[in-house]
C-alpha cells in the first residue's frame, strides 16, 4: 500500500465510524445462536443471507453452501463462500469468519439486552460484537473501501464464513476437505486469514502462532423418567444428581490439577527455544488480574508468575466444568428430584494430545469411578466434540506480512503469543491445503467473548478494517511464486514438531 | 350429614363436574410462581384476588391481609383470611391451602403448557391442578353447595390461604402468631384441617399423622467477578465449579447414605408401637417402582423390603442435591467458566431433628471440607429455610370425624400414613394455638406435584369436595367443649413424644 492511498484509505474508514457500527447493530440484532439451532436455525440463516446480500452489492460471486453435515432430521445452516476480483496473475488470500454466536441471556446479568448493540464511554456491547461478526464484516468493508476510493485489491480476496463456529464447526470440516481438491474453490488459496482471537492485552496487537484444541464432553446419568418430589419421594430412589456431582468431582482439582490419569501423556515436553520465547512477551500480572475479574474477589491466580501462568494458558492442558442440564439451575428453591441430568465439561488440548486419545482416556476413567459408586442408575458419556492442538511460524512470510500491517497501523510491531482457546479450523485448513494459517486479532483482551457484557472497542473496530486492508497489500508485495502452485511434499506432522522448526515456518520441503 | 342430605350433596357435585374443572382451568391459568416473585407477584396478587372474589360471592368476610414479612425492597402476596358463618355455639374449622405453584417450563419435559388445563383420560393436567389449587378451592364448593340446596353449614368454617407456600411460607408464621392471640381470628378455632399431600397410592385414601420438616441449602462459590471463556481463561483462574461441585460430593453418596457428621444425632429411635403400625400398610413395592418412574431406568429402590423403604420415606432424614444456580444449564456446549455458582440441596429433617441444629452441623462440615481444598475462592453457605418435622396422632378425634367422612365417600377406611414431604406450617399452627391439626390429602400418589406434567384425576376433585363436606358435618358430631375454649395447660413436647402418647391423640393434659 503505498503511504498516499494507506493516508486516503485511513481517512475513509475514520469517516465510515458511524455507518459501520449502524451494520454491526443490525448484525448483532440477529440472535444467530448455534447451540439452540431449535429455536435460533431461522435467525442464522438470516445473518447468512444478510452478509451474502453486502458481498453481492461489492461485486463477490457468492454461494450460500448447502451444509453438508445436514440432514432432513437436523437442518443446519448453510456455508458461505464468495471471491471478490480475479486475476490469475496475484496471490489469493481466503478469510474465515463465523456469523453465529454463543448464547446470551439479559438475566445471565448482562447490564444491556445482549442482541441490541449498545455504545458507552466508545465501546459497542452485544453478543457477538467482537466473536466474530464484528471482525468478520470487517473484510467486506476492506473491499468497499477500495471500491469507492477507486483502487483495484492488491489479491484475490475469498471469503469462508460459516454458522456454526460455537457448536463445533458442524459441516465445515467436510466442506474444506471436498473445496481444498483440485480446481475447487479453496485449491488456489495461497495464505489464509482468520481473525477470531484477541490481543494479550488491552492496547498491544499480537500475532498469533498457537492454539490449544478441545474435547468437550457430556456425562448423562438418568435415575428415573421424570423428575420427583425431594419431600415425597427422597430416601427411596437412587438420585441422579448424586451421582453426576461425584463423577464430575473426581476429574480436576481446586487447584487446576487434572486428575484423569492419561491425559499429560502426550503433553510435548517444552523445549529451550519455546521457553525462550515467553521471555520478551509484554504481560502484566496485576493486569491480567483485574481482566480475569478475580483481583475484587480472591485476588489470586493459578500461577504465581507470567512463565508458569502464559504456559499453562497456551501450551498445557486444562479441564473446566461449565454446568448441569437438567437440574434445577433457577433462583431461589425447588425441592426436586432431578431424573436425568447431563454433566458438562471440557479440557483444552496442546500439542501433540489428540482428541481421541483423550475420549479414550476420560471414558475410562469416568466409567472406572461409576462402578466404585455402586449405583444402579443408567451413566453414559460422549465426547460431543473434539479438536486438536495447532501450531504454526511467526516467521511464514503470511505473519510478516501481518506484523507489518499492524505496525504501519499500530505504530508497533506485534507480540508474537499463543492461545488458550481453540479455533478447529485452523488445523483443518492447513491439513486439507498445506497452505499458511494466521490468526490475526483485531480484538482486545477484556472483549469477554463467550460471555456477559461482550463488548468491541470502536478503535479496534476501525483500526481493524485499517489492518486487514494494509495486510492485503504486504501480502501482494511477498516475493516468490504463489505458494498454492508449489507441488513440493509437505513436511510430516513430526518434522514439523522438531525443535525450532515451526519457528523457521516451514511448511513444505521447498522451504527448507 | 344426614344419609339423605349427603345423596343429593353427592348428586350435586357430580352433575357439576364440569364447572368445578372450568374454575380449575382458570385458577391454573395464572402462572403465581412463588419462586419467580421478580416476575409472577403480580400473578400470585391475581390468584389471591380471584379466589376472595369467589368466597366474598358466597358470603365470606374475607380480609387481604398485608403480608407481615414484606418489606419496599421485597414486596410479598397478601393473606387471604375468610369466615363464612358465625354461629358461637358451632364448632369452628379453619382450612388452609396455598394458592401459589411451583415454576414449570413446557422445555422441562412437560407433554402440554403447564398453565393451560388439559384434560386426558380423566385427568386434568396443569401446574397447580393437585398442588393446592384444586384442593384448596374445594372448601368454597363446599360452601357453595350448601348455599345452592338451602342447607346451613354445620360448623364456622375460617380459610386461610398463602401465596408463598412454595418459597417457604414468608410471613405466614409471623401472621399465624399474630392472629392466634386473644380475640383474633385464629383464637376460636377448634379444629384445623389442610389438603396439601397426596395418598400413599392411586386409588386408598389416607389420612396423615405425620410429616419430615425441611433444611434448604445454598452454597455459594465466586472466583471472579463475572463468567469466563474456558479456553482463553482457563488454566490461570480457580474456577468456582470445580469447588461448589466437590463439596456437594462431600454431602451424601450414591446409597443415600448422609455424609454430613451429626445430622443423625438427634433422630427418635423406632419404637416398638411405631413399627407396628408399618405392617398393615396396604403398600405394593413393584408399584410404587411404577410411581417413582424408576421401573424402566435402573428398576430399584434404595431399600429392598416396604418396612425400610417408608421408614426412609417417612422418619428417616434424606439428602438431595437439586442443581446449581449460575453454570451453564442449557442444552449443548457452552464453554464457559462460571463465575458464581450457587449448589442448592435440602435435608428433609424428621422428629427429633431441629433445623437450627442441622444448620449448624452442615455449615461446619462444607466449611471444613471447603477449607481441605486450598481454594482461595469465596465461599458461603446458608439454610434459605428450615422447618422442623411433626408427629400428630391418628385417633385425635379431628382424625376420626375424616376418618368417618372418607369412608362414607370412598366405601373404605383411610390407612394412617406419614409423609416424606414437608409442610412447616403445621407445626406452626399446632405450636401457636395448641389446636389440633389434620391432614386430609385429596390427590393420588401418582398427581407428581412439582414435576412435570402435575395432574389432578377427576375423580378426586368430585370425590375430595365430598369427603371435605362429610368431613364437615362430622366435626359438627364431636362430642365435648369446644377444644378452643380449654384453658388446660398443653403437653410438652418431650411429654408428646413419650412412645405411644403420640398415638392417644393427646394435645393437653384434660385429656390424659
Amino acid at each position: 500500500m503505498s503511504d498516499d492511498f494507506s493516508e486516503k484509505f485511513f481517512q475513509y474508514v475514520d469517516e465510515r465510524k458511524g455507518l459501520y457500527i449502524e451494520r454491526l447493530a443490525e448484525a448483532v440484532g440477529i440472535p444467530s445462536v448455534s447451540s439452540e439451532l431449535d429455536t435460533h436455525l431461522p435467525d442464522i440463516v438470516k445473518m447468512m443471507t444478510w452478509t451474502k446480500e453486502h458481498a453481492d452489492r461489492l461485486g463477490a460471486k457468492t454461494t450460500l453452501l448447502p451444509n453438508p453435515a445436514a440432514t432432513p432430521e437436523r437442518p443446519l445452516p448453510p456455508i458461505l463462500l464468495g471471491e471478490f476480483h480475479v486475476d490469475p496473475a496475484k496471490k489469493t488470500v481466503c478469510v474465515y469468519g463465523h456469523l453465529d454466536v454463543q448464547p446470551a441471556k439479559k438475566e445471565d446479568g448482562w447490564d444491556t439486552d445482549p442482541f441490541v448493540l449498545t455504545e458507552k464511554d466508545g465501546k459497542l456491547y452485544g453478543r457477538g460484537s467482537t466473536d466474530d461478526k464484528g471482525p468478520a464484516l470487517s473484510w467486506l468493508w476492506v473491499v468497499e473501501a477500495h471500491r469507492e476510493l477507486g483502487v483495484e485489491l492488491p489479491v484475490n480476496l475469498k471469503i469462508l464464513y460459516e454458522g456454526m463456529e460455537e457448536f463445533g464447526s458442524d459441516g465445515l470440516f467436510e466442506c474444506i476437505k471436498e473445496e481444498a481438491k483440485e480446481g475447487k474453490f479453496l485449491d488456489d488459496v495461497d495464505f489464509f486469514c482468520i481473525s477470531d482471537n484477541y490481543w494479550l492485552g488491552k492496547t498491544k496487537p499480537c500475532l498469533t502462532y498457537g492454539l490449544r484444541g478441545i474435547a468437550y464432553f457430556e456425562l448423562q446419568v438418568q435415575g428415573c423418567e421424570q423428575d420427583l418430589h425431594s419431600g415425597v419421594l427422597g430416601g427411596t430412589v437412587h438420585e441422579a444428581m448424586t451421582d453426576v456431582i461425584k463423577l464430575m468431582g473426581t476429574l480436576v482439582d481446586s487447584n487446576g490439577k487434572i486428575l484423569v490419569k492419561g491425559v499429560m501423556d502426550d503433553v510435548a515436553p517444552v523445549t529451550p527455544e519455546e521457553e525462550a520465547l515467553y521471555d520478551n512477551i509484554e504481560f502484566d500480572m496485576e493486569a491480567y488480574k483485574e481482566e480475569s475479574k478475580v483481583s475484587s474477589v480472591s485476588n489470586k491466580l493459578l500461577h504465581p508468575d507470567k512463565k508458569s501462568l502464559l504456559m499453562h494458558r497456551w501450551r498445557y492442558p486444562t479441564l473446566s466444568l461449565h454446568g448441569i442440564e437438567g437440574a434445577f439451575s433457577g433462583p431461589g428453591a425447588k425441592t426436586v428430584i432431578p431424573s436425568r441430568v447431563i454433566g458438562k465439561f471440557s479440557l483444552r488440548l496442546v500439542p501433540d494430545q489428540k482428541a481421541a486419545q483423550i475420549e479414550s482416556v476420560v471414558k475410562e476413567h469416568v466409567e472406572a469411578e461409576f462402578a466404585k459408586l455402586g449405583s444402579p442408575n443408567k451413566m453414559s458419556i460422549k465426547m460431543s466434540h473434539g479438536a486438536k492442538a495447532w501450531l504454526s511460524s511467526p516467521n511464514h512470510p503470511n505473519f510478516q506480512a501481518a506484523s507489518k500491517a499492524t505496525e504501519r497501523v499500530h505504530g508497533m510491531p506485534p507480540d508474537l503469543t499463543r492461545e488458550g482457546g481453540s479455533i478447529p479450523i485452523t488445523s483443518a485448513i492447513e491439513d486439507a491445503t498445506g497452505m499458511n494459517v494466521l490468526l490475526l486479532p483485531i480484538g482486545a483482551c477484556d472483549d469477554m467473548a463467550h460471555s456477559q457484557n461482550e463488548k468491541y472497542n470502536i478503535p479496534n473496530l476501525t483500526n481493524g478494517i485499517k489492518v486487514l486492508g494494509v495486510y492485503l497489500h504486504e501480502v501482494a508485495k511477498i516475493e516468490g511464486p504463489k505458494p498454492s502452485t508449489c507441488k513440493c511434499v509437505p513436511l510430516t506432522e513430526e518434522e514439523l514438531m522438531v525443535p525450532g522448526a515451526f519457528m523457521k515456518g516451514f511448511r513444505c520441503k521447498c522451504e527448507i
